[in-house]
Parts: structure tokens; sequence; C-alpha cells
């Protein structure tokens, strides 16, 4: 396997994916390893203003054309300011969504052609995938419930079949793609941790034995 | 020729589109026809967040693919609450930039190719073209010069060469697109107007004799 030096974590809401990722990026720097952890959408003073607009807008129904292109809108330019240059000064760098959630929820939960988010990916990214994707799988009613414990957002209050939509084009991009690991959600945290450690011990050299 | 009730307004800056589509709405609504005037970016509640983005955020370098992802966006919603709306309904949409803009600026300006920006307008629109635009062509230095003499935004700031480029671009697709009629900016106020009136008198029914 190619060194992986951007990993990403995808998952429902509460899947766990932010805890997660705020795990390997703390043991990453325990170890020394220059890393760096970052969120889509909203990791630019750019993308917090459309993350804002996605989200938390009260009072604004975005079509769900806008929606996507605001996402790829944010990506593009976290791409530009945040993960290039990072990877570009030899950084690993962690990533709590990316453009597996676009294909998800846009073509899974709001119904787009997938060829459409295929090209717009490809756009949107300039062709710059993840080397490995952590998928934290959860049944949707879990997710959901351990969501609906803080604020919610306007993905949040979608409908479970919604939601299971996007459960399962997940778990189709991770069965068409080596890259996508598939981790059980609902295990205790430190369990899916130790998992995530073993695997990149046992596949790759940025974590040590 | 199709009845026309959605045309746009095209030029570079500073070539006269929203005083003239300014001046075909009032007229309109003098002559008792239900229209609307609208313009992009900027003609949602999120679009003026989205323009303000663009246009005038000092201090934020967006990069190309950001600005051509946030254009997309403006007119996805500018669609879904205006346009799609107002047409509809029966009204005649006048508006101010809208689909041409991206090809003229993001192609010919910035550089992307040509088929990208086809599939992104094809996605953004979903479909939904003018029925007749009006392409108000000035030499570069010429709109460049009367929009100095306003405060400028971002892409006025540009090189005289990019606006070269948008020129060009913009006189190519009117080559290849009978929708798009061509006027000569460079001329005084009234005359413009006169043309576009007289055009509509000949070739549709949206304006009397």
């Amino acid at each position: 396997m190619k060194e992986a030096v951007f990993i990403t974590f995808e998952g429902p809401d509460g899947s766990g994916k932010t805890t997660q990722s705020k795990m390997l990026y703390e043991e990453l720097l325990r170890q020394g390893r220059p890393a760096i952890w970052t969120r889509e959408p909203g990791g630019t003073k750019s993308g917090r203003k459309i993350r804002s607009m996605l989200l938390d807008d009260p009072g604004v129904e975005l079509s769900p054309e806008t929606e996507l292109f605001l996402f790829a809108a944010d990506r593009a330019q976290h791409i530009a300011e945040i993960i290039r240059p990072a990877l570009d000064a030899g950084k690993i760098v962690i990533c709590d969504r990316y453009m597996d959630s676009t294909t998800a929820y846009q073509s899974g939960g709001r119904g787009f052609p997938v060829e459409m988010i295929v090209a717009l990916n490809e756009y949107s990214t300039g062709g710059l995938r993840p080397d490995l994707t952590f998928l934290l799988d959860v049944p949707s009613g879990i997710g959901l419930k351990r969501a609906a414990g803080r604020k919610t957002d306007k993905f949040e209050q979608e409908s479970l079949v919604f939601h299971q939509r996007v459960r399962q084009k997940y778990l189709d991009l991770a069965q068409s793609d080596s890259r996508i690991v598939v981790l059980d959600g609902s295990a205790p945290i430190k369990t899916i941790f130790q998992v995530i450690l073993t695997y990149l011990q046992n596949n790759c050299s940025i974590i040590n034995k």
C-alpha cells in the first residue's frame, strides 16, 4: 500500500468520526509525527462561512443543487489553503469528512446521479484522493440517537430513510474501493481506536508499533 | 423564434448591462407586462452572502475552483428561489448576468476547460437556458475605465489581458449560438436601448410597437 499521509474519516452523523480522527491525530503528535487535523465543511475561514450557510442558517431553504455546490466550494478552498500546503510540507493530514461524504449524502441521500457526483468530486479535488479512509459504520438509528444528544444541524434533522440511504451508499463505496476500511462504529471508543492503530501498524509506517 | 420570456444581459464590467437591463424592465412595466429584474451573483438572500464572499471579502484569497463553485451555488439558488417561480407564474424574467458569465470569466478568463464549464452550467441550471441574451460588447479598455469610476470588485481588478480573454470568449459564444445578440456597448445609452427595443418588436411579442 502507498504510504498513508492523507487519511480521511467518514461515516454518518453520530458515528464517532470526530472522536476517532482526533485520537489518531493526538497519537501521531505524541509519537513526534508532523500531523494536522482538519475537517469539512469549515476547514478554512471562507469554509466556516459556507458551513454556517449549509448547516445552521435558520429560515433559509437551500436547493439541493446549491448545497452540493457549496460543499464543492468548501472543499476546493480547503484543499488550496490547508490540505495541499500541508502535504507539500511533508505533513500527515487527518481529515474529518471529505469527498466520500458528498457521494454518500448528495448521491445516496439526496439522489443526485452518481456520475454527476463523481465528476464534481473530480473537479473540486483536482484528483486529490485520500490514501486511506476509515468508514465508521453504525446502524442509522444509533447514529441519529447519538447525534440527538447535541445541537442538531440540517442534515441530522433528515429522515431515517435519508440516513439509511447515506449509510448504504457509504457501504457500496467501501465495497468498490480498497482505500476504504469499514469499522464497526457501535463498538466501544477504545476498541475502535485499537483497531485503527493496529491497521496502521500493519499496513503503513506512520505509526510505531 | 420562441417567445422570449427569460432574457439575460451579458458583457464585461462597465459595458452597461445593468443600465440597459433595468431600462428594459421599466419599459415592460410601463407597458403593463408582468416582469421582474434580477441579477447574478446575489439575486437571493443566500446569494448575497455568496456575492460578498466572491467580490468584496478583503484578505481572503479564493481559489479559482472555489470561485467557480460559489457562482454555481449562487445560480442554483437563484433559479430555485426566483427565476423558476417567476417563469412558472407567467412573468418575464430580465436577468443581469447568467450562465454565459461563467463561461466567459471562468473558462475565458481563468482558463478552466470549456467542457468542464459546460457540464457545470448544465448541473447548476438544470438545463434552464435563456430564450434571448443581449451581449454588450465593448473594447476591454473602455469597460475597465468605466468600471473604474465606481468601487471596483475582485474581477474588475484583474489584468487587461484577463478582460480581453473574457471578451473574446463572449464573442466566441455569440458566434456559436443564435440566442446571443451582440450590441455595440460603446454607443450612447439611448441608441443601444433603441436597438434592443427594435430587436424585441421585430422578433417577439413582449414589447408593443
